[in-house]
């Protein structure tokens, strides 16, 4: 791609010369600024066109005040939680001709802190925090030049604003999809109960089952680690405290492959015998499941989409004021859930 | 975190005013320039670090022709294989105080050019072109301001400067560390032929095998897709076509899960009859594997990092010229490979 005919990228004097007229009235044909005659302005914006030229976005913003970027600090190191809300965040703010400056703390609070004087001192117009997990953080400051929102994290001062996943409601449609597929006897198994997101997706269930008269089976949720390794630890719990159970619901993806290796060589048929739920939707686990699996997907791009539009509007003068605003999460069906096999009744 | 005493940002006028000087005599001396006495220039300090006043980066970015910001761009959604590289990159930029955009093209050509134009206006210094497999790619412009790097992709023009893993070598560890542990009989399950990942890493199999007087088992690689699914078929059809194998080599860490799986329920101890290698060594996968996987490392972020060591030498005026250079992968020994068992002999 050829930037322009001289060979360099041209500046606004090269246009001034091409137009046969001053710099300052370049400047102002450019920026639609002043008194110019039509004919004029029209010259410089042609000889503009003709070199490529484009305004340098560095000498706009010290204009306008607004520099049209965002600063974006993460502690996931751009993981799998993270990445879908910077990509839904992105789609927002690359909406408005804003461009983001990523921000790698790796949950180093020094590292966050530096993050942080380096995208106030380039005049950010806002930073969107975003992290691996739910979990409350402290603030990253409360009187900041700028504002901020928090995205799949949410912050412990209550007048930061936070967007984020609505474990609760997730597994609530879990459980629900269940009981409609004839499931009676569902067992929990899922992450540490230090989780809030581990505990939200259970009571979500044990409500949606109570209000249908049932419990957890197995004597209530089986918390443990979110890895492959205990869903196949904890099934066989599971198995041992209630042999008839017809479904799983697991609290992570990861959880449910482990789950579903051990059902099959236990000669356990997904879904005819048993039911299997996970929480994530991560595509390459799920989709190579065997079967696929139904799974709850977080929509963390609109969590992403929706952190980037309250930070737009606050940008904008409009700030939401403090509160944590939940996105619904979204059931993805697949193979390993269907209804009560008529030879396993 | 409060800022600044005034509770706003404060500005240079601020720090004037504070210290007792004009304008002019602070800004010469918090910039270094010009003549000043030695208390002048240590009250200026002063005043500005008791207000928390930061230099306007973007008016230092006028002055200095330089914005200390590098483009990242990306057709991979920022995925499994563009993160740990962009992380790399982001360890040896931010040594450098440079700070990063991320442009997310998703493999749209469109996006990719509104991207260019963007990061040029905005005057970066460099720009960095990631993706999500090693194939050649046309450059992204040749005639570019600024220079560009590629890494965990090249471009097809000679002039560019690239920075890939070696699958070929990675192919060739894998082989070796198999032939060590005793197997000899190993077969290999891959992704599509048409990857030069895949042609690659079969091609570095091929030739330590042959060094060795052997070839590889089943008549030749199983081409097939980079998925779970595909290795639960591809074992199946390699065990038909060789029931004694000793080794598979797996083109990915997915293709190895699902060999795995198949391996188990035909029988086979891993490793104790079958020792098994994937690559990629992505965690979730390789740790959650009945056992845990031996693979082959690409050492992303090493390929970031010397993607973005170029790049910050062209930036400095040493560009690298045309070329891809080759990072070597490295090889990760977990429980699914081990000396033939006595047992199996």
């Amino acid at each position: 791609m050829s930037l322009s005919p001289l060979g360099r990228v041209p500046t606004i004097r090269d246009v001034a010369a091409a137009a046969g007229v001053s710099i300052g009235t370049a400047s102002k044909a450019l920026n639609g600024r002043g008194k110019l005659r039509p004919e004029t302005r029209e010259r410089v914006l042609a000889a503009a066109r003709q070199l490529g030229f484009r305004p340098n976005t560095l000498a706009q913003g010290l204009l306008s005040g607004r520099t049209y970027t965002v600063g974006l600090i993460t502690s996931d190191s751009f993981g799998r939680f993270s990445i879908p809300v910077m990509l839904g965040a992105e789609d927002a703010l690359g909406a408005g001709q804003i461009s983001v400056f990523m921000c790698d703390t790796r949950d180093d609070p020094i590292r966050e802190r530096h993050h942080l004087q380096t995208l106030l001192a380039r005049r950010v117009d806002g930073i969107l925090v975003t992290g691996r997990r739910t979990e409350p953080r402290p603030s990253i400051g409360t009187e900041l030049p700028v504002p901020v929102v928090y995205a799949m994290t949410q912050s412990t001062d209550p007048s930061d604003f936070s967007v984020i996943p609505d474990d609760f409601g997730g597994g609530q449609l879990a459980t629900r999809h269940l009981l409609a597929m004839g499931r009676r006897r569902i067992g929990h198994i899922t992450g540490p109960e230090r989780f809030q997101a581990a505990r939200l997706r259970a009571d979500g269930m044990r409500q949606v089952l109570a209000e249908a008269g049932y419990e957890i089976a197995g004597g209530g949720p089986l918390f443990g680690e979110w890895s492959e390794e205990w869903g196949r630890q904890g099934v066989d719990i599971l198995l041992r405290a209630e042999p008839r159970i017809d479904a799983v619901f697991c609290g992570s993806d990861q959880i449910a492959r482990g789950v579903a290796e051990i059902l099959r060589e236990r000669g356990r048929r997904i879904p005819d015998d048993v039911a299997l739920v996970g929480f994530d939707n991560w595509e390459a686990m799920a989709v190579g499941c065997r079967p696929p699996l139904t799974t709850v997907d977080m929509n963390l791009g609109e969590v992403g989409r929706v952190a980037a539009e309250h930070l737009l509007a606050a940008i904008a003068g409009n700030a939401s004021g403090g509160g944590v605003k939940a996105i619904p999460c979204q059931l993805v069906v697949r193979e390993s859930t269907g209804p009560v096999s008529p030879r396993a009744n």
